[in-house]
């Protein structure tokens, strides 16, 4: 298999932690966003959405998004179980799986992509430049104040995001959460049980990957 | 299991017809947007984001994202199967359902809320509500010509969109296809393999559930 991460980036930084959840080491390619190596010839053969991460599995299948790499890594390798082990548990992680990538991770995106200067006509991810709308950039930084709260209220109830459990999507949360200081948010200081749940997540070996 | 149903909306017309390739009869409640039902009290206390479907199951779990009722039912109804069987198969099938998300799913609900004087307000799902962005609009409606042409070529290649065979992902597809009318845009003439792919797929009984 051959992974392609990007080190900088908050996408396969979600796949290096699933791997190294997984107990997988996996030979990896680094695809600078930086240098724009996401838009080469070289990279676009194998990602025409020019996008990281990407997972070319043994037998030449390209997984291209992270869902799609987690399903497969899951299925490929159960133990340890990341995305539930009964039909509702699989379902519960599923769920928060899109609440985050909606609630969060789309508001992080749409205020960095839409509001920083260096991202000029990279509003999305892809081989077209896309304008900035500025307005989508202060929508997304009152959002993410909106899922915070949501958050803390989750975990005021559960230890872990999905399950009772560590589960992918606390992977999913903790990447876009850590991200949001590129638009300068971060956890409010009033919310302790997110606190809590951020610095369990912190010590987990992945996360320092 | 309860299903929470709403036969206007395209979101939960995906369960709908997952729940009926499954084989399932699910008792149904209809929530109305029209009549504004998902965001009186009674829904929202089943479910706060107040969207519709919602699956709650036997045991009580409250599952309120597609994504999170399809894993559902794919592990407690396993047969046929709709989300692959080997692992390789497993992965296309999220990365697909990810990337119909992503690339039409939401341009074609930015193009709608955005841009339609009945939305104002309702530029997103939830309880609160979110002004229209008009460039917003204006980008979905780009974003889901280039939708098209993408679709076009993978179904050239591909009898259904994300195995040989069809899969949840040509539900997901199908419908977000179908929506496309409600801001003016079908599947252009020209895109012969869409148009077989999309005939096949309404021929279906649980299209016209």
């Amino acid at each position: 298999m051959i992974f392609y991460d990007c080190s900088t980036a908050p996408s396969p930084k979600r796949a290096r932690m699933f791997i190294a959840e997984k107990g997988l080491e996996i030979e990896t390619r680094e695809i600078s966003i930086m240098a724009g190596d996401q838009l080469k010839p070289e990279f676009l053969a194998i990602n025409p959405f020019a996008t990281i991460p990407v997972l070319v599995t043994d037998d030449g299948t390209v997984l291209t998004e992270n869902n799609g790499i987690a399903a497969f890594l899951e299925a490929a390798c159960p133990e340890p179980p990341l995305l539930g082990t009964t039909p509702e548990e699989t379902g519960l992680v599923w769920m928060w799986n899109s609440i985050c990538e909606f609630h969060l991770g789309q508001p992080v995106s749409e205020a960095l992509r839409n509001g920083n200067p260096h991202m000029a006509g990279r509003a999305l991810t892809g081989q077209r430049n896309i304008e900035q709308i500025p307005a989508l950039a202060e929508r997304g930084l009152a959002r993410i104040d909106d899922f915070y709260t949501l958050l803390e209220k989750r975990l005021q109830d559960s230890e872990w995001v999905a399950l009772d459990r560590f589960s992918m999507v606390d992977i999913t949360a903790y990447v876009f959460v850590s991200f949001t200081r590129v638009v300068k948010k971060s956890i409010p200081d009033a919310n302790i049980a997110t606190q809590n749940w951020f610095q369990r997540m912190k010590s987990r070996p992945s996360a320092s990957l």
